[in-house]
């Protein structure tokens, strides 16, 4: 087949659902002067990322050459299939944290798993939504491109310079190898966060407000969305539960050790307690 | 009994252990335009604390009004009971991240039990030794001063005072609270970013490079002192097991629902894996 959009970046991209990322993506790309068209369910945050300057909004005459779906992680695989149906010669592509079951849904209800090419920019804020959105949020960040093996090579060479258009860096990776990689590195540390801010809900205040920086960054980023973790995580089970499961058994180990310790007290070793 | 320091700061401060604390101490109380006495085990560490302008060594005639011991945990109260003896009207505190145990065994090894109060600066760097400390460490800092029942009410001001002129603020506690406050908001911290750390060792590089802010963020603390962190978690071995047991019990319960969601997999609800 002719490739339908060769040049990628030359023509006109469309980003569906302008939220934090949707939204960062398209102001990203209006500094690079790319065409952008916009489209989402929220007619208000629609007009909100329009007004801000991220793109004009998505008439029925239009003809994208990419569509970036940047909707949550549970309607991304509807919408990327629509897309395929609604933009016969499109790319398609989106930014959802987890690849492997999104790209398998979408081409199981229906899209074109030649225009496919998953994609995943490692970038977001604590905050959510499109009043969150900066044209540098992708600013020399990791852009994730994962294609399946039916992935045109014009169509994962447009997601590439899509990547660098946002001023990110594409690197290549196979869906699976990604989930595994984002399982250690992004989502065991969301729910480590997660879990020790769990923690301090029920701790005596005047404890917890001699907190230093340590637990300030430990926590940090359990303030995200956590309605989208919850998506993301529940996309991503296996890798995640395999990660936990080697913390866990460490933090037994610890806690056993600890415990020796504990009734060791008294011994003339620093360990002993004021009783 | 005379009030052997009524005037707290007026006085000579002597620090024990030119070590990251004791220097950096020693540098905001010279910047408070306090006389400074130094001592050190390592005559090197104690050379390079005089020069980077921390204080004088200490003379055999010097008679401190305070005595600060900045020395490793394992080593606090022995050299608190010695300070006592030598010194026997100065005020006599430490800064060691756990306080029960020093204190008590510090009084059982013949520290004064009226001059003694306890004291944790919550501050600390990623770096250790004499080269990272900096007058500046403790600016804003909280101070946690604990008092023992027997302390004499002009040491413990005394102590206040001492916090007050590197900058910090005094926040008195019990060392029972502290300990069991630090257990959650310090050691827990500490030991979930080492474990996680810990994960990293093993796994594919191409895995840990796209890591972003969120991994860095909970793996900075990890990079600490090793024997340091070894000595405060032996000291408090029984306040961090109880928090870690929280933890476990979560994460263990975070792992099951993963594990029934990776076994609904294909089922059209955005959990389907490629094959």
């Amino acid at each position: 087949m002719t490739p339908p959009a060769p040049d990628g970046l030359d023509g006109t991209v469309l980003v569906v659902g302008t939220g934090l990322i949707g939204t960062s993506v398209a102001l990203a790309l209006r500094r690079a002067g790319v065409d952008v068209l916009l489209s989402d369910v929220d007619d208000v945050t629609l007009r909100v990322a329009h007004e801000a300057g991220a793109g004009r909004p998505l008439q029925t005459a239009d003809r994208p050459a990419v569509v970036i779906v940047a909707v949550p992680p549970r309607h991304a695989s509807q919408v990327l299939a629509a897309a395929s149906r609604d933009f016969p010669e499109a790319t398609l592509t989106d930014v959802t944290s987890v690849k492997q079951g999104v790209l398998a849904e979408a081409v199981s209800l229906g899209a074109d798993p030649t225009r496919l090419v998953g994609g995943h920019p490692m970038a977001g804020r604590e905050v959510s939504g499109t009043a969150g959105a900066r044209a540098d949020l992708l600013d020399d960040r990791l852009w994730v491109v994962t294609p399946l093996p039916s992935s045109g090579i014009e169509h994962v060479r447009a997601v590439h310079r899509l990547a660098t258009a946002c001023g990110a860096y594409p690197v290549e990776m196979g869906a699976a190898d990604h989930d595994t990689a984002v399982a250690l590195v992004s989502h065991t540390p969301q729910i480590l966060s997660s879990v020790l801010a769990a923690q301090l809900i029920d701790a005596d205040p005047d404890h917890v407000r001699i907190a230093g920086q340590g637990l300030r960054d430990m926590t940090r980023i359990a303030a995200s969305n956590v309605p989208m973790w919850s998506d993301i995580l529940t996309a991503n089970p296996g890798p995640v539960a395999d990660v936990l499961d080697g913390v866990v058994g460490e933090l037994q180990r610890t806690v056993l050790a600890l415990r020796e310790m504990a009734e060791t007290v008294g011994t003339g070793d620093g360990t002993a307690v004021v009783t």
